[in-house]
């Protein structure tokens, strides 16, 4: 009794909801529908215009769009992904478990269930995932007017029309965009071509990684580019929308992986403990494995260490200092090879730079270094003992190399990533400090002992 | 004599370089003049065909805009800006140094100066700076024919037309947007606002911040946002194309600042030694002051150190570990506020996910050190003392502490900072290590005093 009561009673909210959400942007509408338990979710799409219901499950910012498709009737689902643009159809298609997936394919049109597996077929995160397959396409010989009367007839509410792309008529290759403001403009009765800019279009290839994709979009501030086949054929086209969202994640997986953790997609509030523990654990894991040989290098030194207890006092602090400019000298690289401001072969050149810059920043930090030694001396806060000078210059010593050390390694470990295939943003923060640090402590132990020799040591 | 015949050589290869030009990509041409002096490219500049030399002005990826336009004779650069978009050369004016700012701005007429003058009059960074003012509005009485008229009319080939704004006949407030898509479609005798969608427009005001301009555009899709005066009149619009521009420089900026340096807007090979030196140094010396804190807590520990050596073995294992946590903490909330997935008010639930998230963590390393302690002692490798087993709990139980602490401050940190109206991504990887270096030792000081006390201590 009291479950039919619950089942009405949730049934009642969906309509009221569902009503309530009629004419409200689509975005508003996927932020309230996030917030639901995705079954009732699929309730209240199934209550929206079918229109309606297209352009919110059409939506990236969907948390459970797949789950929603999932719960819902097959013949309720099946139209709506039909009427979905190709790529976020395909997207949702991808996260189906079985039965519903193949169920749900079963269900569609030849067309739509064609476009969905095709883009299934390209890898993540290439142009040809990304793309959609509704683009509007004439062949060169039609008109202006027909132009124009083809785009009135066919159906594209949802998806905005970016560009008209004309095809030859006979090859059926790619021969330029039209923007919709020169077809307007364009004389009626004059042939298409006539209205296609003379240099080559741009393009690119399925198989073109999405930050390559997003340069292309970026470089030539377009609204989309079409992607072609090596014969020239054009098989979708990505929006600039879609790039927008690639530049987004890209950027959120940089900062992610350089603060040294595995990236991840899902809002922070949606990770699982256990999920959060493995992206973050397995990388503290490693960084603390190759962090032991810090008490590897001070076990070798154990002797220096109790003949002159005072140099631990500073282990801290010139280890940090090489850990905090590698990071800096890091991050600058990372987004300048990102954005190609610098190349591969230009690390010479950046080695160049980071040399007298590092040498100039640990001076500067090994002269605030030794101050301090001299005031706390002096001062009487702490005495440094008879050698209290050679003190000093060996903390500052250490700190020019150290500093000096941690630039360059810094800026070169991206080159050396990127080199090897891997992306210059794994280089993290706490990776790069653990490098500095093992060798820090090195340079340190080592100016000692040329400083300190005869005296201390 | 040599002079004149290099100055003859210097405009017979800006002729020729500028006919090999034309035809090409503007994207390729603005690379290409970017690797000549100013002064060269506006010899180039000045020979190509007057629209394609305004939209290679309109690039952001020109490097040297204002030192070409500054080149130029006045009478050539005047028509030139004029042509621009209006934020484009407002971009340009805005660098100009006197006396060619005020007697460029002399040379425009009424229109171009009054836009280019009110765009400058907003704050940087803003929806006022970033729009521009070359958007297409009709009154709300209009026929969708009057509108097409309007736009074939109109000479605007450089910006695409995004949509259509519609405005009250009457109190010229904007009513809605029209696409060009659904221009196309309208019957031709149909008023225009009966193609206005019926939710109210999305609009945004010019004193926002662009990440929130980012934010609209992004939510919704849309290539263009209308910019709006508190009484509803469209000021002008910011761009789907500007917006990518921002958002990639956001994320440089929050790189850099999660690096630990002052952001930098010019291309790592541009910015001179001593501007890269003040961007470094500056958060380097305050870093390294602040670290200056673990040498005072380890003098305060110094009788515990000379009794122990052993803990000083440690030290930098502990202290890594402690800031590779936070950093991942920090890194994963920096990114989770600048997108929305978690509000100022969550900070309790994060610190709730973040205090299990740590603990966990940090046993995971803590049995790591302490296993690596047992297999040091057992292997022989090295002599930790007859209370060995006790040293590694010391690091051990230092680790779970120092790893939650990491964990639960790193994750806090963002937060405090955007509470004081700080940018969260200000809390670098380096800030917050130093931040746990110092606590980082007191924790396993505290440690070390509790579980050795009696025995080594």
């Amino acid at each position: 009794m009291t479950d039919t009561h619950a089942a009405r009673e949730g049934a009642f909210n969906a309509a009221v909801l569902a009503a309530t959400l009629i004419g409200e942007h689509a975005a508003d509408t996927v932020e309230i529908l996030n917030k639901l338990p995705p079954s009732d979710a699929a309730d209240v799409v199934r209550l929206l215009p079918r229109d309606f219901a297209i352009e919110i499950l059409d939506k990236p910012e969907l948390d459970f769009g797949a789950e929603i498709i999932e719960a819902l009737p097959r013949h309720v689902a099946a139209p709506l992904l039909a009427g979905m643009s190709a790529d976020m159809a395909a997207d949702i298609v991808q996260q189906l478990e079985e039965p519903a997936k193949t169920e749900l394919l079963a269900g569609l049109d030849d067309v739509s269930r064609g476009a969905i597996v095709g883009l299934l077929a390209y890898p993540e995160n290439t142009a040809g995932a990304m793309m959609t397959t509704e683009f509007v396409s004439v062949p060169g010989n039609w008109t202006v007017e027909q132009t124009l009367q083809h785009i009135r007839q066919v159906e594209r509410s949802r998806e905005t029309v970016y560009a008209i792309y004309v095809l030859d008529p006979v090859t059926r290759r790619l021969v330029g965009a039209v923007t919709l403001r020169r077809l307007i403009s364009g004389e009626p009765s004059a042939n298409i071509l006539t209205l296609v800019p003379t240099h080559d279009p741009i393009t690119t290839f399925p198989l073109i990684d999405r930050e390559e994709v997003a340069r292309v979009i970026t470089r030539h501030d377009l609204l989309a580019v079409p992607v072609i086949d090596k014969a020239g054929h054009l098989l979708g086209i990505v929006t600039v929308d879609d790039i927008i969202d690639a530049i987004i994640e890209e950027s959120t997986e940089d900062v992610q992986k350089f603060g040294g953790m595995s990236a991840t997609e899902e809002p922070y509030m949606q990770i699982g403990l256990l999920d959060m523990i493995r992206k973050r654990g397995g990388w503290l894991a490693v960084l603390f494995v190759s962090e032991m040989l810090t008490a590897s290098v001070m076990q070798h030194f154990e002797g220096e260490l109790e003949k002159a207890l005072v140099l631990t006092l500073f282990i801290p602090l010139i280890m940090s200092s090489g850990g905090n400019s590698g990071s800096q000298a890091t991050s600058l690289l990372i987004r300048s090879l990102a954005l190609h401001d610098v190349k591969l072969a230009d690390w010479w050149r950046v080695m160049l730079r980071e040399l007298p810059t590092g040498l100039i920043l640990g001076g500067l930090l090994g002269a605030i270094g030794f101050a301090r030694v001299v005031a706390w001396q002096k001062l009487g806060i702490y005495d440094y003992g008879e050698h209290w000078v050679l003190v000093g210059l060996t903390v500052a010593t250490a700190l020019v190399g150290v500093v000096t050390f941690g630039s360059v390694s810094g800026s070169m470990l991206p080159f050396a990533l990127k080199r090897v295939g891997f992306d210059p943003a794994s280089a993290s923060a706490p990776f790069v400090a653990t490098l500095v640090d093992v060798t820090g402590l090195m340079i340190y132990f080592s100016a000692a002992l040329l400083i300190l020799r005869g005296t201390l040591l």
